[in-house]
């Protein structure tokens, strides 16, 4: 049977870069209210009364951070889990913390492209797809080892 | 004690259906990505620039499928962290694995009925009702076992 | 090594809070299909057909409720998974009970006074700061204890 000690080195190394995205994820919600500060424009006129700013639903700054926020939770939380599943598989250590490593790197960097110095395609077309793709593979290993169980 | 090892049934069902349910997540990303091909409109004009496509927010079909992935990220996290927190409730097995089944077949339809071949109500009702009710059951299961740690 | 035991009271605390912020998250739903038949403006034209209602993306009440749930999406998640890891670095449990208490009371109150009863500000302000900060200090407590297995 596979260990999942806290000893065991993949598994700390899936509790750090899990930690480190959840941190990069949360970083994500003040750039969207610093963004809705600069250009005065809010969602709720509460908020907008505050500095007697606009209620708008079109800004493309904002837009575009809020863009980055959807895209992350339509893909860290699926990493949360397979990775987690993942470990439990035994797979190679030094392979696993690479795909972690990577995926991290991969998230970070998809956030900076995408909301913070916007750049050309494809970076951010590779700053999901390489997650994305890590993403897939370790679903399948996961699937594929617990087969019997459906 | 329950026992949650990896050997136990019920954690190798919960294993399988959490990965098939991240990987059917993750599926409408590429489907997202493939409407706005067929349909050239874009969200980032980075995006529409490489095929002289254009930025729309309000094209039906793509909206449709971003609801659908929506939903997901509504209904897909939850399922995973309740029916994690239920398998530790000690359940009987064959009743534990039928939700969870039934929960992830409820789901699959759902993504189909809303964004893939769109049917009429209450087609999606259903798909979406179904799924709902066995988290809320799963979820006050969870509460009541553990009431006295609140 | 840390106890991850079920008979960890800590861990007791940790599933029945994250069970209620999933219980909470899943109410929100229920909600915005109740301002939607109240209002009778709907996101889909099948839906709308049901009652004779309208096909709206921008009335102010339901906005306003798909808000408040798009926030529980961008925050109940990584407390799910940075709590769990928090766990496993051995706090002192009364200090981690309470700040899983104050967590999830924060959070059922920032749905009150977004969604349910629009309160001015610094009403929603506190009800998403105090939460956030919590997050935020458990998302470093994990990685300051684990930072060796970057």
């Amino acid at each position: 049977m596979v260990s999942i000690s806290l000893d065991n080195p993949l598994v700390q190394s899936y509790i750090v870069y899990s930690a480190i995205l959840a941190l990069k994820l949360l970083f994500v919600a003040p750039l969207t209210a610093l963004s809705r500060m600069r250009r005065n424009v809010f969602a709720n006129p509460e908020d907008a009364a505050l500095t007697r700013g606009k209620v708008k639903y079109d800004d493309p700054v904002i837009e575009r951070v809020r863009r980055a926020h959807l895209n992350d939770l339509e893909n860290i939380p699926a990493f949360w889990v397979l990775a987690a599943l993942y470990v439990t598989t035994g797979p190679a250590v030094a392979w696993a913390q690479l795909l972690f490593r990577v995926y991290t790197a991969g998230r970070i960097l998809h956030t900076i492209v995408y909301a913070v110095v916007p750049l050309p395609q494809p970076a951010r077309v590779l700053a999901f797809g390489i997650p994305f793709a890590i993403k897939i593979y370790i679903g399948l290993q996961v699937v594929l080892h617990y087969i019997t169980a459906v």
